[in-house]
């Protein structure tokens, strides 16, 4: 694969031409350049410039508004919800979490219930900016229907994500950001492009029949992570993420969808407490020794510790050559 | 296996028996007695009888009180706090859950920490409960280091129980209860009985090396269901059950332990949330289309149907005749 060496400037230059180019404003423009360059400076390479031609897609349809105002109302005190504007996530997010995490700072737990969204990035994120305030962070979302329940032979949930995030004051958060599915639908097309197969039990063919030939899986459905436990992971994502949040799911999605190859319009749950509210002021020192004692059995490592590693790095980021000429020929 | 056949009253007769002789309390003694009979009467079988010579050691011995009175207290409007008072978990729940349940359907949301509580039982009465008020509920527990994290060689994590009940009003709530280890310790251990072999990824040796020698895992650890991505609940629930509430780890809870055989000292975690307050008035019709599709799928099954179709039947129970022999010397 022929590369091409950009610095995080000059990715998130890329990227503020793109999406100025497609009608995207300043406030939403900022968001996502900041969703791309995080996860590109990260190495999360599947949620950075490999989306943009995705986000250009739902742009130029009109599906999603490139100008959206996201709009923050309290429910209750500890219920807050965000009104997407039929934006992308990012936005709503950014001005979502402070006030989510200001309720939970001061009542203990808090709820976030984002609608009106297209969520075409990683959960990380989101979860990390909580974490950075001394809270408990999680996470999730539904997509479209390309996983089948276990046992089942029909796709109904998404890939279904959901990310966690620990605080650990003056240290990196542990960061917990895993698809419900048994392998990614990317690494999926990776391989049937590439002729490898998979392990039996990554997706079932278009009839339901279980197959380790991956283009089969494209074309017919994956499957959770985890065989049944896995499965019920996945549809409380569903049912958090749609169910109580008030937003599509997965299936109401793909009906709804212009197919554009752009994200569907969905919802994300997210949810913030407070350890020293909950547990008391020695909650900090009492799970450092668990993290001493996580670190110290040989082989394990703590969720999210690579893409810390990878962030410490300003060196420039080698990009796939031909994503980055498509990207620069959507700015002519 | 030689079997007694019991009807519940005499299972909950037998229980009360038991549980008076060794010193407990009358709510305590009905609190138990409660948690026994749902067991046998829902089929959950590693929850029931089985347990009573284990509550029974930890009578004796003294780690547990049998005449515990649960204090429950607001730390904040939506965060409860249970201190057990050194009892069994049944009646700190059972006085906890719908002060938390009045939170939450006052609120949107709110948590318990549970304290100074020994767990041996399962977690699908508590969200249940919860379910039965139009809530959403989650709960989660620690217990004593019998598995590994993903990629490592010594135990760390109890098997890490995490429970969820999703409300369908008029109906059976969706209900999961579920260990993170890929298989329950007591599995392995009639495994290891019978001389039969078990899956590879089930569980690693003392020196941690992988085997499907059941014998040698009950010697050295289980491992989380479904790899490094189970591994994640896994820890997720270690450190809600210990570090948000502020009780023991599993390392914590097995150093301080007096292995008398009963269950150790240690907390839990529960969150309810008013699906009504946080998605509005119609989220049980949007929901209910959700079950429809999901239920419409061959071979796909909502998770507790088991459970509630087993206690459609008032018919007597088949205990194990060794087992009522056992609990009936303990009687004398």
């Amino acid at each position: 694969m022929s590369t091409v060496s950009l610095s995080l400037k000059e990715i998130g230059e890329l990227a503020t031409r793109v999406f100025s180019r497609y009608g995207c404003d300043e406030p939403n423009t900022r968001a996502l350049v900041r969703t791309v360059v995080t996860a590109e400076r990260d190495g999360s390479l599947s949620h950075g410039l490999f989306r943009v031609p995705g986000y250009v897609t739902s742009l130029k349809s009109g599906k999603v508004n490139g100008k959206a105002s996201p709009k923050i109302s309290h429910k209750t005190p500890v219920i807050v919800s965000v009104h997407g504007d039929d934006g992308y996530a990012p936005l709503a997010i950014e001005r979502g979490v402070p006030v989510l995490a200001e309720a939970a700072k001061k009542l203990g737990v808090a709820v976030m219930a984002v609608t009106h969204t297209h969520h075409f990035a990683a959960l990380w994120p989101e979860v990390e900016a909580i974490a950075e305030r001394s809270l408990i962070g999680v996470a999730c979302t539904c997509y479209m229907p390309y996983m089948a329940p276990y046992g089942g032979n029909k796709p109904l949930f998404g890939t279904n994500p959901i990310a966690f995030a620990w605080p650990r004051p003056g240290r990196d958060p542990v960061v917990v950001d895993m698809a419900t599915a048994a392998m990614a639908l990317g690494e999926v097309q990776i391989a049937a492009r590439e002729g490898h197969s998979v392990p039996l039990g990554t997706g079932l063919d278009a009839k339901g029949k279980p197959t380790t030939d991956p283009s089969e899986i494209v074309k017919g459905m994956l499957l959770p992570f985890g065989g049944y436990k896995g499965s019920a992971i996945a549809m409380m994502v569903e049912l958090l993420s749609a169910g109580a949040v008030g937003e599509r799911f997965s299936f109401e999605a793909a009906e709804a969808d212009n197919k554009d190859g752009g994200p569907p319009r969905g919802g994300e749950f997210m949810l913030a407490m407070s350890p020293e509210l909950v547990a008391g002021l020695s909650w900090e020192v009492h799970c450092e020794e668990f993290f001493r004692r996580f670190e110290a059995i040989q082989g394990a490592r703590l969720p999210g510790s690579r893409r810390h590693k990878n962030r410490l790095s300003d060196a420039p980021r080698e990009i796939n050559a031909d994503l980055v000429a498509r990207i620069c020929a959507l700015c002519d």
